[in-house]
């Protein structure tokens, strides 16, 4: 059995790891840490839990979580996680980050966005971005992982096999994401109210959300140069999912290739990316619950334009599942270990 | 491996089987039927099981089902399901009802009700009510289970201890009821739409609800004697989840009993019921895509009352959920299999 | 015109009061008041109205908005309200209070439920409850209104003819009562984020809530005697609405009467009670942003009791509508000025 | 008084201009028809408007509907219409089509993209294309308009003074709308059901909608050439709003204007249409229940696009209110009139 911790426990990423980990056949959860409610039970902050585990929330001691952990899930806000990646590195363990610390190889690009000095720029630059599908043999071989931001999830799966194999002009690329609230976090603010965000519906960070430059980064590392992508996320009425709607001109080799068999291709032996066929568009509830990416593209000859729309749950594949994906990696587990859910529909 | 078929698959009760059976260690999937969609293979009806089965969907033929199935689940409108029973217990199988078919020992009542001939009333006097914590010894022993109604196993479970000690004036039990709408089934009908019921609550049925006389059968069960409630169901804008509200009169003895260590001591070996602490009140959120009953109660001095709350899962617990573990324990298999699961929280 | 100013005049009651001020064809909006956001535009704090009024939130001053206004509305949290009610009325002006703090006679009641002291009972008694179905005679001579919760709302028209006549077991009132979520304000709470209320429902301030004893207070007024219920209100995935079902045993001549004709009988010239024909149950839908209360009732012969519901907007008839009507009332304008309007449907 | 008749009165569409024109000043209802519920009182089909109106729902008869209406809306099924638009003509009165039957004045595009053969072109040919900001002058002297579709009306507002001024690459425009489910009708089909698509997003009709060649009729004229777009729509689990996200490359000059100010330039005098302050990102909720059309929008030098938002209420501005505007005018009534309200907020 794997011992694991979780650091930020509860918040919603954190207590969609323990959903996971709780009936992972390998996993012993170890160390559950929360800023705000150490020492209480996680069942008495999260009362749906009763009688699935018994655990006191612990303040978070880097030391101790090192020396009682093979692996360590880090759910911090942004600029907190640095300092205890290394201290778990250096114990000698694993750890899986599902913040944006260690998800760019270029630190600079991190300052600019997220307007906070790196601590440790080469620990980052060590650290491999945990998207299994595009990295996994990387991430076999890693030490910190950087989990992929969940829009990034949704519109890399998307794009990729079109830049992979040159078949757009880069230019081109619009990517339009909408997301249910639970990515706003469990925060008490007025903006994430059932009141103010029920039957309502915006787009937010026009222009600057810091998804941008991490989207960029991984589709410039598979065009091998560089990408500027249109990026605008939307917020949308319901809890969970993120459905994204990818557009790109397609350039002359693009026009004439049988896409939806190119992405056949790429995805085939992934079980987590399912490929729909053509005409279908696939529905953020068709994932809830589980790390399944489902796909659907479509070329218009009209504009030659290519479209492609992806959906993930954002808290399992854009979040826990693929940290968990991550962790099955990193020890060599079968990557569907603890992720064969169904997903709940209706 | 127990080799399980489901006739009527693509109703809602019908995919919550099959998101349970899929996933069920000890089950092999049989024969899954659909009258609106045979032909088809099961994951074009509902894409969200892309990968995860290639069952196609069959014509009902009772003969051929109960020759390949070790049981047969029902999930049949109402009326539809007592000849097909009959032939699965004919040919020496388990049958398990998810309808109104079998739930009742006196047909008369049934028919009162439901406002249809019963086809064979000894059938249904041979069944056996399948709430196991209340009947699970006769469960065991039992061909057919008229699995239990959605607001009934609510009901039941927060009431059983109160009656069954004898604690409460009979004449005095209230029911009111909130069920999500997915109880309303996977009907094109109008007041079933988004737009009809978002953002909207009512009440319906008010007074002749075909789950009350359901409700009264247990509790007079319990009581030695009859029992008539009033029951009112309301619709809820939320997909899944029951919230029942039941209030009695306490009598004497009451009064003076601690009603909290009383359900405890019903319900403490009980995996699928949590009781919680006294002032917290159980959420349905809390029991999503589980098999969990969660109560609340508390005694209202003031008006001398006692109050109980339950929530289920009206798709798990209130029918799917349910059905499997009459399966389990029809079976003699461990009664959580296949049913330990972490509610979808948030 | 009158002159009317709105203290509180940023939350969910404040901001309703001013959709319906803006438009009514007797007011000018005078001062609006607001302790979060004063020195902004409204516009800027709620983006809806840009464009439909141009006003600068202000520090509350209770001396210069007594000056300005000919009647204030208070919208502040209970025990905030009486110092304020009290310095208008010295003003020779009229204040009508949404909180609680006018609602009751009794002021030993108010401070035993609302665990506050009550400044001035004095005023407290001299204000008029402010249910014009019920006290329209004494809200004409009122100089202060205490504006009734939105549960009272609902269930005071509900039972009120059943008990003003004698009809029922005073004992056996149970009132199970079910509201959206902008009736827990505009607060950056946890409890009322959409990933924690959406998809779910659960009971709240079992057997304590504060609008307990409003309730019976009106009720026991109507019976000439005290009268105790039991009430349980619920949180719905809504916005708005709120939808009361209330229960009672009918006695001797309640069993016998025609309990739809009486209700007829007394609301027939109530433009804003709307009994729907027996068998017809009202849905919050049908009032959505109006001030109609909407009922339906029967007598159930199985059990003999009553059960009657009733469906208000929970922001207009059981709050800021009400108090515009109650503002028509004390100023002799056509009760209806400023609040005909079309319920919002779909 | 104008006398108004609505033919399809029963669809959400036709529910809206009741709910519109019952309060209208210069208004008085005329005949109301239903092909399904002819026969039965409107607030029998729509309880909400009990006591406000109390027409008997009509079978259509054409010539009679003529002779008692100065203005007939259709809200009909596309296809439906020319008939009956040609026989009000033909009386003399005006006729406002809610569908896309008089949209084109190219009739081959619509029977290209309908797939019905439309039976009187020249009709569609001296139609006016029904979007007052644009078309005021036209309406002014027309006797037939073509009310616009929901998704084009956010869509023409959000891009017409880009392309009128000349500033965007038009090869560039891509348009991803998000609509409500009440833009679906009140027909009952499962994919509008309230557990298929609560809590649900996707994408439909890419590269196909309807609303395609409408958007590129009206862009094209602004432009003086042909223009081609993307479109894609999608399903957003609320009842009212579309919000639509404009993207286009700017050319040399577009580079280089104050976009904002442009904008103000176009919009400053029309009422309906409220541009807000760069930064502030228009919400759906902000426009409920009125026929405002909000903007937001921001030039992007990264990637030297310009994204625009717009949100309208898909029943108010994308349907009934923007026919009771084109009505106003017609008839030189304010344009205003029966229109003033004030946001449903929340």
């Amino acid at each position: 059995m794997i011992k694991v911790s979780v650091i930020g426990a509860t918040g919603y990423a954190g207590v969609e790891l323990i959903r996971l980990l709780v009936l992972h056949p390998d996993v012993k959860l170890s160390c559950l840490t929360s800023k705000t409610y150490a020492g209480q039970k996680i069942q008495e902050v999260y009362p749906h839990l009763n009688g699935l585990l018994d655990h006191e929330l612990q303040e978070q001691n880097d030391e101790e979580i090192g020396a009682v952990s093979d692996v360590v899930f880090l759910a911090l806000p942004h600029g907190h996680a640095v300092s205890t990646a290394q201290k778990i590195c250096q114990a000698g363990k694993k750890v899986i980050d599902l913040g944006a610390d260690l998800r760019f190889r270029d630190t600079d690009i991190y300052e600019e966005w997220y307007h906070v000095k790196h601590e440790n720029p080469a620990l980052s630059q060590e650290a491999v971005y945990g998207l299994p599908e595009i990295n996994r043999g990387k991430i076999k071989e890693a030490q910190a992982v950087g989990n992929p931001g969940c829009y990034p999830t949704s519109t890399i799966l998307a794009m990729y096999p079109l830049i992979k194999e040159g078949l757009i002009d880069l230019n081109t690329i619009i990517v339009d994401s909408k997301s249910g609230i639970s990515g706003a976090g469990r925060n008490a603010v007025i903006t994430s109210l059932y009141g103010e965000s029920a039957e309502n519906l915006k787009a937010y960070n026009v222009g600057k959300h810091r998804h941008t430059p991490e989207i960029e980064q991984a589709l410039g590392e598979a065009a091998g140069k560089e990408v500027l992508i249109s990026f605008t996320p939307h917020l949308i009425p319901m809890t969970r999912g993120i459905l994204t709607t990818a557009y790109a001109t397609l350039n002359q080799e693009g026009a004439v290739r049988n896409l939806h068999d190119l992405y056949q291709s790429y995805y085939q032996d992934e079980y987590f990316v399912r490929l729909h066929q053509p005409g279908i568009w696939p529905q953020t509830k068709w994932v809830t619950g589980t790390n399944f990416c489902d796909l659907g593209l479509m070329a218009d000859p009209r504009t030659n334009r290519v479209i492609v729309t992806a959906v993930i749950d954002n808290l399992v594949k854009g979040a826990a599942g693929q940290a968990v994906q991550n962790m099955n990696i990193l020890f060599n587990l079968p990557e569907k270990a603890g992720l064969e859910q169904v997903p709940l529909y209706p």
